[in-house]
């Protein structure tokens, strides 16, 4: 029974009247802080905390959106992509745990691992690990036990033989690459589970900031793959979890 | 223990011969018909049998690709992209059921689904539902219970409360559109499960032939959203059921 | 007060049912005929009756919406992007109205004319024309009064002075444009009404299918601009009708 | 009768003399002031005061283009892109007021809103509001009410119920994202008004600096929707003000 | 004295009333036949006749804006982009020479060649040759000997040793190349005179329809060259020949 | 008679032996000064001195080529896209003349004009200038009357009528615009002269650095008119001088 | 010694008169049939016979290359990108052997293989194969010999494992992939010799006719790699075989 | 007999146990040190040391990656990509030899020449040097010797002739343009060795960052060229000293 059919029964059993209703129906789930419509309800709804994207929100917009959430009972926050800079900033208003590498922060504590099994991420390159450990994370603190395997490159055989297992055991499999991002085929056509593809900004020249791995994520071969934003490492790891918890 | 590694174990234990070990690494996994290499493990590495992608095979390449699965004891084949006349053709020499509308045939049996859940997919329009059928066949074939809903729109309100259920209920959805693509967004704001997008190229002008739905879809602002190619139905329908497969 | 708020009331009073009005939220505003969800409301919703974008559909299908829709109390039916063939079998089950040049049909009577003034549809060339009809019918049909001046071109100073007083008598502009589209500058600049852009895929080379004239539309220098899809002549007409039953 | 044709009657009447005629055809309607043509005439022409586009300008060029329209009688001046530092500096020759967040300023007062309704300015994140309050702050120069919903998402039912009545009630709505855009269509499809979409370049990655959700608006399928440049807000805002005071 | 001063005097002399003037101004120029506004000033103004855009147009609409021209006193007429199958219809109401390599027709005689020089028209290949023809006849038709090296490749000294005499002694130069389009850049180098460059849609894979040959153009590192539109060989000719006549 | 002939001759008459008129062949024409060959016998090949094109090179090799142009009796030299520093630095070792606002420098005197005409140099806006001084300095340099039109928009009527007369009387016109280049169309339309368009890269959002600009110019329906790359004033002012100079 | 130089003494030792020096520079290497300039020299100068390249060529002008080519000396002649139709009826003028898959022609017989090694031609699918077969069939044309190793896939271990041998051995390998491109990379990590990548123009959707596949390749991590342009078999053989026969 | 055949003997014949050996293949070629996996067997395999491409990485990074290749008995290093600052503290750990121009950086000696012949690296301009150095400096540190004809333009035959034995002289070319690109044409018009061409980003406007060069070389009618990635200086070396040691 969905929520607006359990407001209606109680609307019929005058429980609650229907000015009551309609309020319910529109005030609840988000509070309204000016620049900003907090979504309050959504661990409710898709079973998720709200995460707060770092980038383009001020120090006071970022503690605003923590206070409204905190307020609401949300023990646990993430926010991505957030400047060491503003960070610090942050850290003096509220406790918040801070990654520079992946530039990610979170209150409350990592959540212990109850997902399928594990999530495996892995790169191309050194380059792509800021973005990987965005991903890497997303996934851990949502609730997935997370493998890394950095610098894979494609060079083929010896790489490979030595990842294989690490590959066969993943639950889900988040591959970041840039450049020509052929990294996603060929670990598409090992792995028996679903693979998310990450094009990475890594490259120069014709890469494009990112849409030649892009482009080849998108067309490759290999069953079982999807693509998400270039370096949009935060969505990877948001999905690979959510799979981690199918049941 | 993988392959590799119990090969190398027989040979040390002196039950095959070295030469006959690098043979069977070598020889096995698939069989050499000249214009294909036919991938006759690949139900035993990733659990899913051999598929025939149609399009740019002439009949006779397909026909032979069929026989050396059928040889091999492949008795379940896939085959998509498949113009009615071909299928014409092919139904001479093999058993194929055909559906024109996804263009899409395969031998044997349907398979009884044994998934987590049920696969929905949705389209945004009438002519998007070619693809959708393709998604949605790959999805059966492969042991997925598939729920359709056709012509969603984004227009709001009425039509997204029709299917509330159904997008609650879904194990994964696939989200299929053309032209904006803004449907995507819309399903993943709503949904708690993973949404695999699939741009079309239905459209015109500054639809480029799919390219808006794409970029739409990649800038997705909902989380658990992943892409894949334009018009790959069937891409979204293998990597649904291998979702809804999760154990 | 919003239809939902009429029916939470009535839920309350006892008047109906909570499964009743549920069912009512949900059933009502359109009706399912499997390829398509015909939108019934939207007259009383928006004011506008249902479109039927015939690009993409078959005959049956075209058929069956307009049979939905007239079942529903819809008289009158602008039907688009209608091939003549398509047309000709569908004139055998519904009396309409057909276009060759604008590829539109109507059913029922067009309406009469009680906009705020003239929508005036200009076109830089002959080839722009068709589209330029698509948008003059669609204005017509939905009740504003339409003035043409076709093939203008940007030359200056003698075509723009024998158009000045049409230009300034305008409720509202349509300016069609392959190529360059410099036109709507041209005439944004003269105007004092709001100037709908409509780039064509008239042109050749580096026109790239109306890109060209779709850039230099969306850069326009001149205020009171806007601009929608390559060749969309109708939505430029609906936006212009609208605009012109401005209350 | 148009300037020209009175023009003419004066000459033939002997009122003014051929040369003085032509004097007054080249000379009246703006001022040469070098690196600039300041548009005397255009309140008059159009309707609308001259308005000035800061990006690009030096200080003095501002300043100069401020005196010769004050000189000419223009009581109040809009300037659009402007820096904090150069509108620091402009202030001390010319009172204005200055709003950072939007970055315009203007002279004069504020008008009384005269439209016939209000225009609601909607966007889909917070970081589209600068572009939106340019759009805003333009609509209230010219003599609009507006009315603000940012931050809103797509992401479906609730928020979208909570504004229901806002998006009903206004006369024309504008509507900014960044992203992949959605909110347009979300917005077309509930509004019975003109929707005036902005495409924002915020977003990262595939979202190009904004082409993404320019494609995606576009190609909305949303009846009534027009599009102008990415961030522009004051284009959005001089057309929702002309076409919220069409008489 | 322009046409609009000698206007204003004569009104001013009693020579000719107000109304009358603005008559001569608006109406003489063209004459309106619907689908089209032919201009019949065109030479006097500019001193070349109207040409006919023959692509796009219907026989009918080609024949009736002939017969305009034809009525105002234009005995010449080029008619450009023009398909055999129109050129036999529109032979049998006009009597027009036709040239099938480059689809030009034209009524009338070819004009005494009346330049400064000659216009040396050079491609870069054999599929270069119809848009080289369409721009030597252009030349021709307009009063400019042409002269023609076809083939030339870029392959460096034999080829150039051959044409530097013909390249040297060239007042205009319009240099056509599909491809990599070098050959501007090779002939810029060597040439003292105007080179007009026409990229070609000859090619395939990376030449995207003339797009590789467009941009290698634009960026010539020879000086004195200017670029036209893909496939442009009409315009190419129309400027060559307007540069031989400087006066 | 060409120089290869010339030598030829030369050698049959014994007046030079094959190996020094080999060596004359090669040495003659330029130096080699490491990082750069300077053409020393441009100015008789194509009868214009060498120019230097100022950006990435040193202040080093900028002074190191004037140098050598000096010691082989070049005595005017034009530098392009200078800046300030740089220029400040080059003026102590070498008198040069140097304007900021076209980032141009020369040393030697200016030429007096003696050209057919003069080149009118027009722009769209106010930023537009900078590139429309280096035109107009390069043809001063060069030897060409210049008069200047700068702002005029392309808002119609009365400022083109301003500048018909200046518009009329140009042997050649160079028009400069960003955003949507129509000003070329419209200048196009009414001038008897060739024009040379000239994209800026002035704009944002969709103007694409200049591309808008470049597709709008490149599809102008006006003939006569070509075009050179983004910003490039030099290209324009070269070409227009030499057309300027046509005998 | 050049062919200049030897020209220069003979012309010094009176062997030769300077017309005739001069004659024979110019007349030498190519013969002018009016649509094409038969480079006659080529073989002596780059030691490779002339290429014909079919597309866009008529029959006629096809004969009557290859007849300029016969009479010059030149035994055996390689024509590309010829449809069937045209080779059946240049057969009737010419013998020549013609092969449907790769559409190649030849003349004469094919030449022993006298390479450093092999050419090894890889490709990623069946539908590469008529490209991969233009590039082979141009390496056997001038003499190497030629090993094929079709429909590889990038998915890894087993089939790389089969072909670990031929790569392990090639001089060169020519790499021919469409889609996402990756076989490249795993080929170059692999291989010791340089490696020749070929994007194909095989896929759909994202994979833009080829600009996918040459984005990656253009990207490619792997050493030794370059690329020619997309479907360029004939380009990749020509190399191919040129670095086959390095001494 | 490759490493796999030799290792499954040595299992067979007892000399190492099944376990060892699958370590050995697994550990062998490359050592992980966290944030990159060092390949030791890429002289073994490839014949080639590791180079370290240092654009992204930290001074700890590359020196770390020195550190492992040293230990593994690697005695030369090339570093590319590498900023001055990065080399004047890399140079306080490793005795390094830094080249400011190219921005290449090796350890231990420069190898003695023993290629085929030279590898000649020719540029069209002043500002491909960095770029052209890059290469020439990678083909010197793998063991060919190198000329270097800088700042060739394409402006034909002086310059050409004076380096006509230079090119005909070479085993293979490496040719850099940024803008058009048109040398590469030039110069594989003329050489009979295999040409690799690299576009480099120089230029402004529509050269778009190196595209247009890019795609001109890929355009390029002359046969033997192939190109790698814009900018990458270091590819072209490799390749060219690859080939310039066929054996």
């Amino acid at each position: 029974m969905t929520e607006i059919e359990k407001l209606l029964e109680d609307v019929a059993a005058g429980a609650i009247a229907p000015d009551d209703a309609l309020l319910k129906i529109k005030a609840q789930p988000y509070t309204d802080i000016g620049y900003a419509k907090v979504d309050l309800h959504r661990q409710a709804r898709q079973g998720y905390t709200e995460v707060i994207y770092g980038e383009g929100k001020t120090v006071e917009q970022i503690c605003g959106i923590i206070s409204a959430l905190v307020r609401a009972g949300q023990d646990r926050v993430l926010i991505t992509r957030l400047e060491p800079e503003k960070a610090a900033q942050i850290e003096q208003a509220h406790p918040i745990h801070y990654d520079a590498q992946s530039r990610c922060a979170f209150t409350g504590q990592m959540k212990e691992p109850d997902g399928i099994g594990y999530v495996l991420v892995v790169t191309a390159g050194t380059s792509d690990i800021p973005v990987a450990e965005e991903a890497a994370l997303t996934c851990e603190f949502f609730g997935s036990a997370v493998k890394r395997a950095y610098d894979m490159g494609v060079s083929g055989l010896h790489r490979t033989l030595d990842n294989l297992d690490l590959i066969s055991g993943a639950s889900v499999i988040i591959a970041l690459a840039g450049m020509e991002g052929a990294l996603v085929s060929v670990i598409g056509g090992l792995a028996d589970c679903p693979v998310i593809a990450v094009p990475t900004s890594v490259g120069y020249g014709a890469s494009f900031g990112g849409i030649a791995a892009l482009l080849s994520m998108l067309n490759s071969c290999a069953s079982g793959v999807s693509v998400v934003n270039i370096d949009n490492g935060f969505g990877a790891g948001y999905l690979a979890n959510m799979i981690n918890h199918m049941r």
